[in-house]
Parts: C-alpha cells; structure tokens; sequence
C-alpha cells in the first residue's frame, strides 16, 4: 500500500462527524502505522460554517455548499453524516457517480433506499460502507458480510435501540413507570425531546431491514417491517415477567423460515438465563444464529458520537485501503429474492394474564378458543380468586394471526372481564 | 472480481477440516453469488490417505505428503489445520515462500513463532488469516483488526477456553467438584483425556499473547503470558464468591497501561452484574475496552468443527479476494515495542479469606502488613467465631508483588492459622 493521503470529504458534522475528525486526528499517525495509509478529513460540508466548533480543522476546510465537496475531483472518499433522506440520498448518488467511495451512518435512507443506492455505488464500481447504521460502535455488518460469508444465518435477534434499553432497564430494577423512565432518559440526553423515533420503534426497524437485508442475503425495506414500541408496557407487566424469570427488552427479530424472511420490532419477555437479558442501560447488543456457527452475540454501544465514530473510522480506512489498492469490498449482498411475510404469518410465543371470572368451566371455555385457533397451550395457571382471580397462559410457538384471532375472542367472553397483559416472549430455547 | 475459482490445499482433515471441507461444498453456491468468487479444496493431506472420512471430496484430492501441497503451483492457498509446531511451522514457511496466502487456526504456533511467520508473509507480500486461532466462530480478529483500527485498546478480557468455562459452570451451578466436573467435561467430549493444556492455562495464555499482540501492535508470546490454571479452585472458593455477588470465571486479561503490556491467565471473581458473567457452559467471550468505542463484547463458540470451520471459511474468502485483486489485507500490525511487564508489576484486586485466631488485636496486626507493603483494603468482616472465626478481605486495586509479599507476610503470622481462600477479582468498575 502506497502511503498517498486519501482525501475524505465529510457532510455533516455534528456529534459523530466531531468524533470522526477527532479520532483521524489524535489516531492518524496509529492507523497510518497500521495499515500504511493515512486518511486526512479535507473538506466539511456544515449548515454554519462561522461556527467555532473546536476541531483541529483550518477554518478554510469548512464549507455550507455539500455539492462542492461530492463535485471535487480530490475528494476521494464522502463520508455522509447528514442523515435523513434529502439532501442525504442526492448527495450520495452524487458522489458515487463522481466515483467516490462512500461511508455512511444512515439507517434510514439504507432501509428505504438501500437498492437504488447499491445500485448506483455497482455501476460506479465503488465501495458504499455502512458499519455505523446498525449498533453504532459495534463491529456488526463486517462480522456478519465478511468473517460469516460462508455461513448461513437462521435469526438475528437485537436490542439495537439504547434509548428503549434505558427505559425498560430503568423500569425493571427501579420500578419507574413508562413516562419517569422517559423523563430521566431525556433529562440524561439519551432520548429526543420528541421520542416518537425511539419509542414507537421507528429507529429499531430501519435497523431491523437493514440487518435482515444483510443476514438472509434479500431486500428488506423499512416499510415491511412490523413495528410495536414499548409505550404500553405497564410497570405491572415488567413485573409479571420478572415473577416468571423473564426481562422486558424491545428486540429487533429477522429470522428466516422455509426460504422466506419476517423482521419484525416489538417488546418481548426474554428468559433471565439469555445472553440478551443482561444488555442493561443503553447498551445494544445482537444476538445472531446461524446453521454451522450456532449462536454469536455482539455487544456494545449502539451509540454516542466516540463509539459510532470509530465504526466510522474503520469504514474510512477499509474504503481508502481498497481505493489505494484498485478493488472494492464486498458489496450489497442481496443476491436473493425472497418472500418478507406478513407478520400474521410469523410464529412465536405468547404471554397473556386475563381478568376472568372465578367459576368452574371458565378455564374449559377459554381453553377451547385456544384449541380451535390451533394455539396451543404450554402453561397456565390460576392466580388470586373471588374478584381478583386471573388466568395466566403461555403458548407454544403459534402463528401470530392465529393468537390475534384467540386474542380478539377471548375479549368478547362474559367469563373474561379484561385482558390485563399480552406479551410476546422470544429466546426461549 | 473474476468468476475464477481459487484452489486451495487443506493441511490436515480433523474436525475442523472436515466442517471446512463440509461448508464449502454446502454453501460454496452462496458463497459465489454473494462475493462473485468461488473457492474449491482442491487437495487435502491427510496421515492415512485410504481412511474413509464420509467427505464429498474425490479420493484423488487427498494425499499424505504436504509438501507436495505447499509447493504445487496450482494451489493458491494453503489452510493448515494440523496444529501444533512441527511440521505445520515448516509447511506454513515453505506455502508462504512460494507466494502462496496461508489461513491457519494453529494458535501455539502465532503465539510462539508469530513473528517469524509474519516476516515471511511480508518478505513474499502475500496474506496471512487466522480468525480461528482465538475464540472458535467469534468474529474477533476481524473486528480487532478492521472495524478497530482507529480505536486505541486498553484492556481485553476473554474467556478463551470452553472446557474450564464448562468445568467452573459445573462447579458453580451443581456444586460439583473440580474432578467430578472434569469428568463430565470428558464425558462429554469437552476435554481431553489429558485436560493439562485447558485446566492449566496453556491454552488461554497462547490466544492471551494473539489477543495482546493485536489490540496493542506489539508482540507479545506466550511464555511472556503469567499463567494459573483452575486446578485449586474449591467448591468453597465459588461458594465465597458467589454469597458476595460474583462468579469464578478463568480469565485471559492483556492490559496496556503506562504504554507497557501486561498478559496473564488466571481465575478470578468477576460481579455477577459484569457481561462476561454470563457466558455459561463452553461458551467463550471477549470483553474488550476501547479509549473511544468503550465497552465491546463478542460471545459465542469458541470450540467446535463447525463453529470453529466457519471462521476459516470467512478467512478463505478474505484471502481468496485479495489475491484475485491482487492486493493483501492487513498485515501483521505489531508496529510498536512495548515492554511486557512481569506480573509482579501488574495491578489487581484481591479477595481473601483467613482462618484466624478470635481475639482483640488480630484485624490491626494483619491490617498493618497491607498497609505496610501498601495494599489498601477496601472491604473487611469477621465471620463465624472462636475457632471458626475468619476474616475476609477485599483489596483495592494493588501491585502484584506487594499483595504477594503481604500474603507471604501473613502466612508466617501465629495469629493467622490457614489461608482458605485466595483468588484475584476483574471487571469492578
């Protein structure tokens, strides 16, 4: 490898781009020991550009004008850091034109745009780098693209949203309710003034196809991704699954199941005895199952500018590295066509406490809707009676419309006075 | 990259071989459309070439002569799998000398001839992979060397070996003793019939040195590695340990403090809150601390044909790329020489439980020999009485060789009737 600077043009520099240009500046002479190159941050495109933000940049190294920077024929690399869709996605395709290679952090316009933007980095026969997307500072989409490229994934399974992670945590071991755990996670600047992305699990599903596109080698987009956020998870039911030995966590799942793929976002009990169970705070992790491999786990800071920035980093140097050496990377590895299903024909387990009346044939009667929706029963058991007397069920794996349609039956009972809790549980061997 | 098919030559057919044999037959398919190449086992040596291995493999592939294979100018790669020094040192030597790349999982031999090996890649310009040397399936080597390479590593701390994480699982979730869980551990195929290289450490200290030299770019072998290996950990020592809130677990720790290294092997206390804490059975993980990417851990197989097969695919596909670019990944990154430091210079905590006389006057008399050699104690209490009575101590974090010479100190003193228990404690905060 020759030692030529590679010339990296930044868009955007807030949290993340600061870090990128702090860690090129203060680990540059490593990384150039390392690998024999050196990168250089040239040129940053910034909305303010008389804002003094304390970089060791030159004032001339800043720019407003993002077009200039995707457009200049030394910039050899464009690192996107705007996020969003537009001027993100035009930029981008851009500079792939241009012939530049590209390293980005957005989730979103990978899990909208993914194809287009793949597309367009093949015909340009350079590389589209994207480590920070999913799980922040996690080495994630290398692992699974380069060192698993023989292997065959089954299901990945991830808390790949920290601000969520806080929140259950903190309603798991202090008992806070939903909205003083959301509180204490803005007050700690772990969550938006508007949370809506986070909570409703918005973030965790672009994430989610991103993940599926890349584990089961198919296009997953965004859209078809089933999404449940974790504002109606009552205190009372992080109880109830700490009762029975489980944890609440808001989870990402792909999995892969006769050929077709479900990605799907919801909150689910997690057996205590699970490695994703003690993914506290907001930290993320990603457990993933494969065919040879079994079962990996991959844990760490899912976000923050420092730990994103080094999944930056890393990008930015294997990007100049194949530049420098003529040759691109592995690219989009959606080589497959497979079916995305409905999330009414996905499978799993299910937790429901209902509210019934105390009087013999109640079980019987209940029991019966299970059976003729094909749910099948695993546990239950009675809790309290008279007034309180409860009915707690755990099925066995069962597809989900099946459940929906038992759900919404048992509703309409006389013997059942309110369905007080429904949980989904996952990870259970 | 060229659809041409990359030739590569096996060196030794166990159980790894075969998974690797295996997986490129099974999934060489998928292989080829998600990187556009494609890789074949073109010729494997074996001891007895006319043994049956049930492989889809023509029986005029294998041969028992590899140096036939290390200097056949048809074989691209050579993969060797037989472990050990000799004759995979000279085979690996010889494959690398006539241009070819090489992948091995062979970890005794990196962490005792790493250097020379590295030398001879550089001098012939050509690839040297090992993702299977460490941790099985984990994708570690990857990631650290990759996906870090801006980040600068203060600390990793692994379980690296299956069968003592599986023998201290036993011990501490049945009560089992340590040779009632070596038994099982053999049973069951976990360990060896003679187990010296996994219970006394050996095996953790040579992928200690790997992981050392890689997270902090100097050499390090394994006999600069300080190992204690779980032979003397009682029944009681996980019983203290886990009424105080923690687990045994043997450890590998590489730390880099003050630009020095310090590499060693040994069980230790870890905070039933600390993630590795929850890496049961055969599993392996490792803990790594980063200046900007913080917290990371990688869990998974550490053992296993198939776990273990799917790293060096990984690697085969990596180098396979490289060559039909004509390019070279990331060569050895041991660009700096740090002092390895004695482990009386490293700094731990410590936890330890003496059998004392019950009188006014003991606790001042054995608090004065820490203090005097300048161990600060951060926990101290009496349990049980008279005859019975014990005092037990946590340290803060101290020297090495001072708590060594207060231990020293101790066992001399007539009030201190036996030292029960002794054991280190990693991963407070």
């Amino acid at each position: 490898m020759s030692e030529r600077t590679v010339r990296i043009g930044l868009l955007g520099c807030g949290t993340v781009g600061a870090a990128v240009v702090r860690i090129v500046h203060e680990h540059g002479d490593d990384i150039a020991a390392r690998t024999g190159g050196r990168i250089e941050i040239a040129r940053v495109a910034v909305r303010d550009v008389e804002r003094d933000r304390g970089l060791p940049l030159a004032p001339e190294v800043f720019t407003a004008d993002g077009a200039s920077i995707v457009d200049d024929p030394s910039i050899d690399i464009v690192c996107e850091l705007i996020g969003g869709t537009e001027p993100a996605l035009s930029l981008i395709l851009r500079a792939l034109a241009n012939g530049k290679g590209v390293v980005t952090g957005n989730k979103e316009l990978l899990a909208s745009s993914g194809e287009e933007l793949f597309d367009a980095a093949d015909a340009a026969g350079v590389d589209l780098a994207f480590e920070a997307a999913v799980a922040g500072g996690i080495p994630l989409i290398g692992p699974l693209k380069r060192s698993l490229v023989g292997e065959r994934i089954s299901r990945v399974i991830g808390i790949v949203n920290g601000t969520t992670n806080f929140i259950l945590t903190q309603m798991s071991e202090r008992g806070s309710s939903f909205d003083d755990a959301l509180a204490e996670a803005q007050r700690l600047g772990y969550a938006e003034a508007d949370p809506a992305a986070d909570v409703e699990g918005n973030d965790a599903a672009a994430k989610c196809a991103i993940l599926a596109s890349i584990a089961f080698n198919t296009r997953v987009v965004a859209s078809q991704v089933f999404r449940e956020g974790i504002t109606r998870i009552q205190p009372q039911d992080i109880a109830d699954a700490a009762r029975l030995g489980y944890v609440v966590k808001l989870l990402a799942i792909a999995e892969l199941e006769d050929g077709e793929v479900s990605a799907r976002v919801h909150p689910a009990m997690v057996p205590a005895t699970h490695p994703l169970a003690s993914v506290r705070d907001s930290f993320n992790a990603v457990f993933v199952e494969g065919e040879k491999v079994g079962q990996l786990m991959f844990y760490g800071r899912g976000a923050g500018g420092d730990a994103t920035g080094t999944a930056v980093v890393g990008d930015l140097v294997d990007v100049a590295r194949n530049r420098l050496a003529g040759t691109r990377g592995i690219g989009c590895t959606c080589v497959y066509e497979r079916r995305v299903r409905s999330m009414d024909d996905t499978h799993g387990q299910y937790y429901l406490n209902l509210h019934v009346e105390d009087r013999p044939g109640v079980l019987a009667e209940i029991a019966d809707h299970f059976g003729r929706n094909g749910v099948s029963i695993e546990r239950v058991w009675q809790e309290g009676f008279g007034d309180e007397a409860a009915l707690v069920f755990v099925t066995h794996r069962a597809q989900e419309g099946a459940f929906q349609k038992t759900l919404k039956e048992l509703r309409e009972l006389s013997a059942v006075r309110a369905v007080s809790s429904v949980l989904r549980v996952e990870g259970e061997e």
